[in-house]
């Protein structure tokens, strides 16, 4: 039997989720829903789209709904209220409320019995397990995230409301001495602006003053003032054909030691480079909805993470097909 | 509350162990067993030594017992034995029959209500995880398992059996043409020559024939006849100057596309760099004690593998730190 997926929300990450899908056969897409005008909505695979307030009358022919909204507005208020009638997946990423979040989605999973799994992708996701095995694993250690080279939406997002600005790309760069240095195991301590630089490439309305715009980028707190970062202006044009794409990727690094004195060193090192971030956090996503189909039907419910599945649920191989061919 | 553990066959392993469970504070070392007599072995922290036979009057003392025999002999006999009595962990690493070892050491625990993990370690273990998590994400791809550069123990005691070697040390070694087009997404199609190559360091008695000992190592079936392999005489000064370590690692690469005509590519990337393999092995079978404890007080029974294992369950830290430090 199939399992029912309910798409909520179709930006990016919505499309990326629709064409996933297509790629696991034991999946079936129900439809989408959107705060949109339906009939405004034209699907990759034309699948069919719904009003996202009708979403509750089709609560037993769906048995996942994967949430694609944004962190910042949508999430902290669609899990909740969602979790308490679906099974649900979604990838909250503001890291320092997802205590919070878990907290929200949890009683509301209960209250309904069903069950969720919230910050699902690769940063939080597949980078959160790699942080967590290796740690385990090397007590005795330090680990370290690296982004990048990719886009960052955010970063992006907030050049692009300065004034006189009309498109903006942002990259995140690690930087290779400092990936050298933590290869190494020296463990050193690094700050924000030894870790990565920022490159932005920005489009300005005509006339607009370039230097003010490069120094508000510059100075922005948060987001780039604590980093080295390079503005380019670039025509139209140039942002079309050379970043239109999504690319992203990075990497966890975890250096410890083992030995009564501490003797040997060794090194974990988990990295993705990726064309699509957005295709490929939703293939993170369905991999979980998987997982939480299965959870439910053996009424595990409540909220989870991703360190508390046990990964042969995200597989649809059978135990024996995995210990065989993956053990 | 500490976690008693007790280790079962004291070698490379056993000491890793016992070093490991220092670095955790959340466990106590009870003994370690050993077939040996008790009174001929000194151990590293001045741990007790028992008699092997005796492990059974101590079963009340001991939350989870540590094998740490070879997988040709000794665990396909101890693990089901002790499994019975104790909550057990494995490193059992002959891929062809961990579905019967598995088995065997299921039967066992269930009839003694004990929990066990078997085939926990790196390869299988950790790379069983890399291979699980990325062929989920990524449905439609390839992967990809490379070892070394390090000392495969196995290879070197190969070449030991052969009349005429005194002392012999294989190193693995990657080709990194091999890696560079893996990564590079084309998903090629690689024989085991085109993966590693074989490099043999080996110390020959005064007089043998050194041309054909090189012959036998090269032409061994299953061992060395598969691939490219160097071989070079050295002496034993040389030997225990420069061969003394055991250095191990590798790597997983995932590479798949997603999108509906497939038109991003996506590389996953798991590796270690290991300065002491057994030291790290045993570092994750002390990680993996802790869990199958947490599953024993769960009343979870029976035999499981790395991936039936929540990864929070590998932690000492309480679900509320994981989530708030590590997710």
């Amino acid at each position: 039997m199939s399992i029912r997926i309910g798409i909520y929300g179709y930006g990016n990450l919505g499309r990326g989720v629709e064409s996933a899908i297509a790629q696991n056969a034991d999946m079936t897409l129900v439809g989408i829903f959107t705060r949109r005008d339906p009939s405004s909505v034209k699907t990759l695979t034309g699948a069919p789209v719904y009003a996202a307030d009708t979403a509750l009358s089709m609560k037993d022919e769906i048995d996942v709904m994967i949430l694609c909204g944004g962190s910042a507005t949508d999430l902290p208020e669609q899990t909740p209220a969602l979790a308490a009638h679906f099974n649900v997946i979604d990838s909250f990423d503001t890291h320092a409320r997802i205590p919070e979040h878990l907290e929200n989605v949890d009683a509301a999973a209960k209250r309904g019995g069903k069950t969720a799994i919230i910050s699902v992708g690769w940063d939080p996701g597949l980078f959160s397990l790699a942080r967590a095995y290796a740690s385990a694993v090397l007590p005795e250690g330090a680990d370290y995230t690296f982004w990048g080279r990719g886009v960052s939406q955010g970063h992006s997002d907030a050049i692009r409301r300065i004034d006189g600005v009309l498109d903006a790309r942002q990259y995140t760069v690690p930087i290779p001495s400092a990936l050298d240095r933590v290869r190494s195991g020296e463990a050193p301590l690094l700050s924000a602006r030894e870790k990565h630089t920022r490159e932005c490439y920005v489009v300005a309305k005509e006339g607009a003053d370039l230097s003010r715009i490069e120094k508000e980028i510059k100075e922005m707190p948060n987001y780039f003032a604590d980093y080295d970062t390079t503005v380019t202006f670039i025509s139209m044009e140039e942002m079309k054909e050379k970043h239109a794409a999504l690319p992203h990727g990075g990497r966890v690094i975890r250096t410890g030691r083992t030995g009564l004195k501490g003797d040997h060193k060794h090194t974990i090192e988990y990295s993705l480079t990726l064309d699509s971030n957005p295709e490929f956090t939703s293939s993170v996503l369905v991999a979980y909805a998987r997982a939480a189909y299965r959870l439910y039907e053996k009424e595990d419910v409540g909220c989870k993470t991703v360190l508390d599945i046990p990964p042969a649920l995200l597989s649809p191989l059978s135990r024996e097909e995995l210990v065989k061919k993956l053990v």
